[in-house]
Order: C-alpha cells, then sequence, then structure tokens
C-alpha cells in the first residue's frame, strides 16, 4: 500500500480504508489522495468550497490513534451539500448573494468530526435544494458519474458524483422531495433518508423546514448506515430534532411483507428497460424473504402532488423570500418561478392543506396496515441535460414520482442499486418504511446491493462482502434469554412465538452461574443464579416485541423474574433470573452445561423426558 | 322518591340519579323533570334547540333495564352545545344563515347515547365558538347561573349554565381557547378538557381543527371523568382522532410536583379576592400531596398570544370564510372582526408560525420536566355582561390568560372549583398535565373539589362524598411494585410516570422479605430479598400500561429485576426482585420497614439524603 500507485486504487469504502489503515497506511496520505483525485476528476461542478488540505490535514494530526470502536469513521473523508455549515467556511446553499460565513459546525458535522470522519469540501446543489435534477445551480453543473449526458440528479447533486467518482467515503446531503434518493439512483450510489428529525436541522439551511432531513450517500449501506448512525443524536436546540434509536445494523427478518405499486398505479412513462429492472429488484426482494403485496398508489401520488403543487413551497419562501425581495435577479429564475407560487397560498390555504394531508396520511397508513416495507422505483425513467434544458420544470416532477410523497408521510428510506440497464444505466430501487425503521429498511438493501452485481458507484471497486450480521433485536424489540423451557422446541416456546417473538441464536452465559432445576413442576423449569463458582449456561436470545413485554411477563411465575443476565461476550441481555429463596427443594444441574443437555441426560438415563 | 315534591329536589349528579333509579324513580319521570326545570328555570338563552320531549322519553323506552355496567349514563339526561351534530335536529354554531340539518349523531353523541345517556337540547354559545364570554350570540344570551350580572362565560355558555342550574347533569361543550373550562369557573362547576384527539371531533363545526377538542361539563369530577369516558373511542373518520387510554378514576399518587406560575408572572388584573382564592387552593393541592414549584409563565403567555394573535384564527377563516364572503352580515359583528383577521396572514406566515411554536414547545417542556401537573388560576378576574357591553374584545383576551396556551401545547386539563370567595362569586382552579393524564388531572381535582365546601354548580345540593376508589389495574395494564427510587417524590418515578405509568396505592409485602441497600450509586437503590426470617416491606403498587413494559424492563439494571411480590393480602403481583449475587456489600436495611423510611432516617442521621 506504500507505493502512489497502490494509493491510487485504494477503494474508499470504510471497510477497505479501515483495513488499509491497519495494514499501516496513514490517513495523511489518504486525505492527500482525496484531493489528487478530485484535481485529476476534471469537474469543477462538483465541489463550491474545497477545505484548504493544511485544514484537512491538522484535523487528521488530532485524529489520535487508530481505534475503530471509539472512531467509527477514524481517517474517512466526508463532503457536505453546501446548505449545511462546516465552522470558519461560506455556506452558499447555491446561492453567492445569499452565503454567509458559518461560526460553527452543524450539529450534524460535529457528530461526524467526534466520530473520526474528515471533512474535505462543500458541494454544488440545485439553489436552495430546490429541485431533483441538480442543473439549477449558478455554479458549472457537475457530470453525472456514470453517463455525462444524463443529469447528475439533485438536488445534492456534488455530494452523490463526489462519492460515485470515489473522492471521498461518504457524503451528506439533504432530502425533502427525494434530493437524497434521486441523485443516488443516477450515479450507481447508496442514499440514506433516515427518519425525519433523527439526524438535527441545526446548522442548515433548511427548504422545507417541516419536511426536510439531512441525509448520507455513500458506496455501500453500510458505510451510508453507519454516518447515519454517528450523524445521529437528539439537538436540543432544534425544535423538530427528536432522539431515534439507531441500533447496529441487524439481520433481516426470516420474512416480511412489502408493499409495491400495483399494475395499474405504477409508472414508467414508457421506459421499459426500467420496468423490467424493477421487476428483476422485486424478484431479489422475493429471494430475501420479502411476500410482495400489490397496492394502489394513488393516495401517496395525492400525498407527493401537494408538496411541490400547495402551500409547502411557502415553507421555501420563508427562507429565500427576504433575499427574493431585495434582490430578485439573485436567485435562480426556475427557483425564483417555483418560491414565487408560496405568494398564492393563505394562511386558510395552509390549514386547509393540513387537513388533506392528514386525511390522505390516515389513508395511506391503511394501505400500509400489516406492510413491514414498501419497495419503489427510485425514479421512473432517466432525462437528460438536454431535457431539462428544453423544459426546467416536467421532468423534474417526473424524477419525483416516487419521492415526492415520502417525507410528508414520515416514512424513512434507503435508495440502493440493484444491477445495470442494458444501456448500462444504474438500476436502482428504494425501499421505505414507518418512521424509525431506518435499520429494516438498510438490512434490506444490503442484501440486495449485495446481489446487485455492481461496482461502485462509478468506479471499478467491488462491494466488499459483508459478513451476515449478528441477528440483534431491533429498535422496538427487547432480547430475552431463555434458559428452560421457553427454548426452542421446549413446552412453554409458544409463550414466545404467539407475542411476535423471534429466534436470535444460541448463546451462553458468561461464567459464573449455576443452573437449578426447581422442585414443582410440570412444566418443569429451571432457574439460573450468579454464583462466583459457577459455570457458563448454555441458553437462546429472543427478540421480543416491546410492547408485547408486558404480556410475557405476566405469564411468569415465582420465584422466577426478569433481570440482567451476561453472556460470554460480556454482553448483557434481559433474561431469566432466579430469587434465591426459590431454590428450596432444587438440584443444582450445573454440571449439565445447560437446560437442554440435562434433559437429554435424563431422558437417557429414564428412557423419557423429566 | 315517588311525590313531585321529591322529585323536584332530586339532585342530577348521576350518583344522586342512579341512586334513585335504585329505589325506584323511574328515568321517565327524570326525564319530564328535566323539561319541568327547564321550564321553570325561565331562561331562553340557555337552549338553542330543545330536543322534543316525546323524542327523548322514546330514548327511555328504548333503554332497557337499569344496568350501570354495561350503560354507566343510564338514564342521565344531557346537552350539547349547539355546533355538535343530533340527528335529525338543527347545527347552528350560533349562527342561524349557517345552520343545517344533521343527518347523523356526532360521534361522541353516539357514544354517549349507547352508554344510556337521554339527549335533552342544545345549547347556546359563542358564535362558531369564538370567545370565552357567551355574549357573542345572536340568541338571547343564557344569564350566569351564579350571579347574573357576570357573563355566563363560553364559548360554551347555554351547556354551562345548562348544568350549572341542575337542568342536565352534564354537557358536552368544546375547548379552543377556554371554551371549556372559563365557562365552568364562571359557574361552579366541573370543566373537563380532554386530551386532544381522545373525543372524536366527528360531527363537530370545528373553531380551530388541529386545537380543538369537545369537552365535558359536569357537577362533580366523577361525573364528568364518567361521561368523558363513555364518548372517547378512535374514529376512523376523522383523521385528528386518536386511540387514547381511558382507565378508571383512580387515586392521585401520595407525591406529585406541580408547576404554579411565579409570583412575577402570575397576573389577576387587580383582582386580589381571586389571588387569595388561588393560594387558598395551592394550600389545598400542598394538603393533597403536591409539591409546588413556581414557574417564570412567559413562555406559556408567549403560547398564548399566538392563538388569537397569530395565523390559527385562519382555522376559523377555514369554517366561517365562505359564509362571510357571501352574506358578512350573517355573521355576529365581533366574530366577523375576529375571523377576519385571517385575510392578512399569508401561508409563509402560517410556516413561520409553526417554527416559533415549536421552539415554544420545546422551553415550555423544559420548564415542565419533573412536573407531574400544571396548577393555574382558571380565570385571574371576572367580567360583566356590562363590562363586555364597553368593550367587546379586552375582557374576553384576559379571561383566556390561563386557558389560551393549553391545547397548542398538547396538554390535557380539567377546572374545579375549590371554595366560594367572600363576594360570593364561585373560586376555581384548573389542573394541566401532559397528554393522556386525564386521570390524573381528575384524581386531584376530585379531591380539592371534595375540600371545597361548595354546593353543585348554583344548586344547593351537596357534593356527593365519594369513596376513595379502589386502586386496580386495567385490562390493559400489569401492576409493578416499586420499593425503591421507583417510588412517587424518588429519583426514577419519572421512568415509570413517562411511560403512562399510574399509582395506584401504597402497599406493603408480605411478611417474610428483606430489604438491603445495594452498594453503589447514585441513583441508591435497594434490594428486596424472600427471606424466610424476614419482615414486611412497604412498596408502592403502580399501573403500568402492559405495552410500556418492555421500555421499562430495558432500563433496569442487575442485579435487580422484574418478578413476583407476594402482598400482605396474600395475593401477588409483579415487582422488583434481587438477585442474590448482587447482595455484595449490600446493607440489610429490613429494620426500617421500607426505603422510604430508610431514606427518612439516613437523613436525619446526616442531615442530607443518602
Amino acid at each position: 500500500m506504500g507505493t502512489n500507485a497502490a494509493m491510487q486504487d485504494l477503494p474508499f469504502d470504510i471497510a477497505s480504508l479501515h483495513a488499509a489503515y491497519e495494514a499501516g497506511t496513514t490517513p495523511a496520505d489518504v486525505i492527500a489522495e482525496c484531493y489528487r483525485r478530485i484535481s485529476a476528476a476534471g469537474d469543477p461542478g462538483i465541489f463550491i468550497t474545497l477545505i484548504d488540505a493544511a485544514t484537512a490535514q491538522g484535523d487528521v494530526a488530532r485524529l489520535g490513534p487508530f481505534d475503530r470502536s471509539t472512531k467509527p469513521l477514524w481517517g474517512v473523508p466526508f463532503a457536505i451539500k453546501d446548505n449545511i455549515d462546516a465552522a470558519g467556511e461560506q455556506t452558499t446553499a447555491g446561492c453567492p448573494a445569499f452565503a454567509y460565513g458559518a461560526v460553527a459546525d452543524a450539529f450534524t458535522v460535529a457528530q461526524l468530526r467526534a466520530a473520526g470522519a474528515i471533512l474535505i469540501g462543500k458541494t454544488n446543489l440545485d439553489q436552495f435544494a430546490t429541485g431533483l435534477v441538480g442543473v439549477r445551480s449558478p455554479y458549472p453543473i457537475p457530470k453525472n458519474a456514470i453517463d455525462p449526458e444524463i443529469v447528475p440528479g439533485g438536488s445534492s447533486s456534488g455530494s452523490a458524483v463526489a462519492v460515485a467518482r470515489g473522492l471521498v467515503s461518504f457524503a451528506l446531503g439533504t432530502d425533502t422531495a427525494g434530493s437524497g434518493r434521486v441523485p443516488a439512483a443516477l450515479n450507481n450510489i447508496v442514499g440514506l433518508k433516515p427518519t425525519v428529525g433523527s439526524l438535527s436541522a441545526g446548522g442548515l439551511v433548511p427548504a422545507c423546514r417541516t419536511v426536510d432531513t439531512i441525509s448520507v450517500f455513500a458506496l455501500t449501506v453500510e458505510d451510508a448506515y453507519r454516518a447515519f448512525q454517528s450523524a445521529a443524536g437528539h439537538d436540543p436546540a432544534d425544535a423538530f430534532s427528536k432522539a431515534v434509536a439507531t441500533p447496529d445494523l441487524g439481520a433481516l427478518p426470516p420474512t416480511f411483507r412489502v408493499g409495491v405499486p400495483d399494475p395499474a398505479s405504477i409508472e414508467f412513462f414508457g421506459d421499459t428497460a426500467q420496468e423490467d429492472a424493477f421487476k428483476a429488484a422485486l424478484l431479489a426482494v422475493e429471494a430475501a424473504g420479502g411476500a410482495i403485496v400489490p397496492l394502489d398508489f394513488t393516495p401517496f401520488y395525492q400525498v407527493a402532488e401537494m408538496l411541490y403543487g400547495g402551500v409547502w413551497v411557502a415553507e421555501r419562501h420563508a427562507v429565500v423570500g427576504p433575499l427574493m425581495d431585495r434582490d430578485p435577479e439573485a436567485v435562480h429564475p426556475v427557483i425564483r418561478q417555483i418560491v414565487g407560487a408560496a405568494a398564492k397560498f393563505s394562511a386558510t390555504d395552509t390549514f386547509n392543506s393540513f387537513y388533506r394531508i392528514e386525511a390522505l396520511r390516515r389513508t395511506c397508513e391503511a394501505a400500509m396496515a400489516g406492510l413491514d416495507l414498501l419497495c419503489v422505483p427510485t425514479i421512473p425513467t432517466f432525462f437528460t441535460v438536454a431535457d431539462l434544458e428544453a423544459d426546467p420544470i416536467g421532468p423534474n416532477s417526473k424524477l419525483g414520482t416516487y419521492t415526492n410523497f415520502v417525507n410528508l408521510l414520515g416514512l424513512c428510506g434507503i435508495t440502493v442499486p440493484t444491477g445495470t440497464r442494458g444501456d448500462g444505466r444504474p438500476a436502482s430501487t428504494t425501499l421505505l418504511a414507518r418512521a424509525e425503521q431506518d435499520g429494516l429498511t438498510a438490512a434490506l438493501a444490503s442484501k440486495l446491493h449485495q446481489g446487485a452485481g455492481v461496482t461502485l458507484g462509478a468506479t471499478d471497486w467491488p462491494l466488499p462482502v459483508v459478513a451476515e450480521p449478528t441477528p440483534k433485536a431491533d429498535a422496538g424489540e427487547i432480547v430475552v434469554a431463555a434458559v428452560g423451557a421457553h427454548m426452542s422446541g421446549l413446552p412453554l416456546n409458544g409463550e414466545l412465538t404467539k407475542l411476535g417473538g423471534r429466534f436470535l441464536s444460541a448463546a451462553k452465559t458468561a461464567d459464573g452461574y449455576r443452573l437449578y432445576r426447581l422442585a414443582g413442576g410440570p412444566p418443569f423449569r429451571p432457574g439460573l443464579v450468579r454464583a462466583a463458582d459457577g459455570g457458563a449456561i448454555a441458553l437462546e436470545l429472543w427478540a421480543l416485541p416491546l410492547n408485547s413485554f408486558g404480556a410475557f411477563m405476566a405469564g411468569i411465575p415465582a420465584p422466577l423474574g426478569i433481570g440482567t443476565v451476561t453472556l460470554e461476550d460480556g454482553s448483557t441481555v434481559n433474561g431469566f433470573i432466579c430469587e434465591a429463596a426459590g431454590l428450596e427443594g432444587a438440584a443444582d444441574i450445573t454440571e449439565f452445561g445447560g437446560w437442554r443437555a440435562y434433559l437429554a441426560a435424563e431422558t437417557a438415563r429414564q428412557g423419557s423426558n423429566p
């Protein structure tokens, strides 16, 4: 890795980068390579501001030793869309007349830097994040990384292209109507549009403040999710910020239900290659365990129409209006036209729109009842830069077909490459789920990406093979360690499964437990008790929905209870414990190492179950 | 009870009515008495529509046998504000030109009828529920039930007066800015303004649809709460309806924290009698176990100002605007002036107001951190009908000082009489709490009412003595025995209350438990362990919603767990247990009989909490 040639070939996905760091590559060399690549890329449209290389190297010098547990983004170069603040840099929102010097990092940027990421630059965008095309900027237009004829996608154009060309490992975008998803689809990368509120808007120039979220572009699902986890957190200074659980990326459930637009409501504007690509993606979803459920998407489209066609454009006006009043020419003519439409809406119109959207939300929720996910084409078709020159509005609207409704409905989503079309253009799909299900969408996205047969972005770097994730509970679940009759195949296992429990894995306690067969029964029950001279006891980890735990608890008799059990890896989970007073008449069966082994020994001895 | 004289004296609170039914009085006679009283009252301003007596008697005939468990409002006469639909009757919203014939009952009315209540009439109101005074109606103005010189209060004027005069047992009002509380204060009755969304707005002419709730006036807290329970329920046809838990009215926790306006921010407009009445009410709150916490109310007032002074008036315009455009003279001149102000607000103003209110919400939430309730004077002072003739706006605004902010902040509340001022006017206070804590506010209100030394409304009927409610968990709850820092007033109690936990009762374990102070902390934690030679340990029983038990469990560290605890009456509940291995370094504090007594002893010994 020491030679310049090797450095030029180093993939910038985080797995590859961290492997290189472990092998002795220095972050100073990686950051220098970043700047070399940016220069070599020869596209002045990607970045509006490059961080001074000496400043970035100063950040590198302060990183401390490589430690991926405390700094999961250690030495990882990233960029941010230029509507997000970085201390000491200009924030333009794509409009030089609007620019101001940021005195502090945006909340998310500070979080990412604290996790070890190194900021390299601030990227071009559709002005004021208003657009899905990437050509509505007074700066040079970034070229699509895959095919310069098609639009780069927007509004987060520069961030998507910077990632797709391997200039940085990940980049922040923002997403109101699809700006964190459409450019991902157009550049063969991953776009994670998290639950609204999970990434603070502190230090962000908003587009539609009640609808916006910062988003993450990366080369892999794992990288996007890791950056999301690092950037997330409740920010008391942002009234719309929420504390959102960001559990580690886990395994997919064995089965799940996926809503898709039905044949009558799906729309590709005649692009049969796109239609074929989506059909192929659905086969991959089915192969991953998804049951496909066709839905009439009409109410979702009705929500979508309200975002640009309705009162929410007034949120953009709240940001851009003062400048437009003062100096109309300072604003891009297309943006001026869009934002100017706010003037026609009154407060009364606004409330009437809220009533309508609330009713539509209920309709869409009803349509999604019983579903775990939605799966949509990210974009219905492709448009060229020339198309947009001919009609700056129409193609933009069409690109938002499957993205505009998402934030207004409070859904989270992720865009992931699913293959390559016959014409070489990237195929992608977007997975959507209810708020705070970011881990679920990412888990399926990772599976789809692994099977997509694509390289990363516009590079020839292979997709790193992802180890099957350790099965973990979701945010809405609690792990319960079962040590006795609740284990799979034993008499009380049904109490777990009927409450929605799912098997995670077999495991063992740490050393220092004793297992007893309690007096009484059937059903015969074991008691697990901590004791310094004890051993490791076999158990099963089950994930139970948090909201059914109370019902589970109600069925557990004395002397058993649920407390904390320490596993052999030192982690702790909730699990069965036993009151010491309940051990009267109990037999110490620690020597068997677990309930199942004890049962087997008893069966062998007696010729039947005890 | 068979004679007419006895019937004329029959109190219409539900306890008295149901006792009479048990003793043989017929609902037909009670409903006839209703109409006799309405006629005898001689106030044509109370009702806009009286239900035809034959229709009401027809409803009586269909009641079936007296059964208070399936029909908790069996044979109970009620009225509804005339912005709520009753099948076959006109709904005027206080504006004849707006009137329409309702084809179906409002959702809440149907619920109440299903619970056995008998609809008697539809009551007068400030037109379009816009006002707190009750004099903004084209119909005759209802007279205040206590003192005809002062305003009846609005907007739910007729409903409040009908209850206060004992014409019906309870009545529905609505409450946007205080219309369900101010008239209660002015007429010596109870006004329950529930959690927004708990009572469907289906069949209601809205005032501000995102802020409104239907409310309940009654002679006693128990009656208001019972009607609320019967009327509540999720209505899929109302996009703003929510499924809200309405557990039976329970006991107050032994201690709780109550925020009140501090001396710098409290306002009585010079009314020292009102100030004295509020001080007396706070003494009663303290006597009931409340710790008083003075708060700067400035942010609450800032929220209040936004309701009438800001964009929310456009919600009223969304309802009234079409009529005002068509026939301005059809609308009451004061209402026309208020609603007409909507024209000056744009969609951009509206969103800017949302940003501001969201920030204020966070400020108010922070101010309320650690508090269980707020307690405010319902009204800062009284105004006469003559005051309103002189200035139709100013006194109305002042009446809303302590009510306007409540719904915008998502709080629930209840107004309750607390005594009689020296000048004979009713004293009252309003208790507020976070959404879905309607049972908590009602429990304290009941306690205050019992100690208020007042008769019911404008009658000479005594307040029925309420049996201390038997604390019990509902079907959707699990009982948890707290033995340490989770008990009321102690550092971890918030983990129970934030999950919807509600206090049931203080209790003790059976004999045979030992209590330890565990090593470590703060927070300091006890460990409860069964031991044949132990004693009885004091604890508190809390009811926790089953579906939040998992979240509660997730916060309990080793060596503690939840198991089964046997109480002194031999029954068992879920409660905190402790692993024997966790007792290392622990001190046996069984002799104190409980954690609270131990803390008190330590405080006495050390001069501070341990």
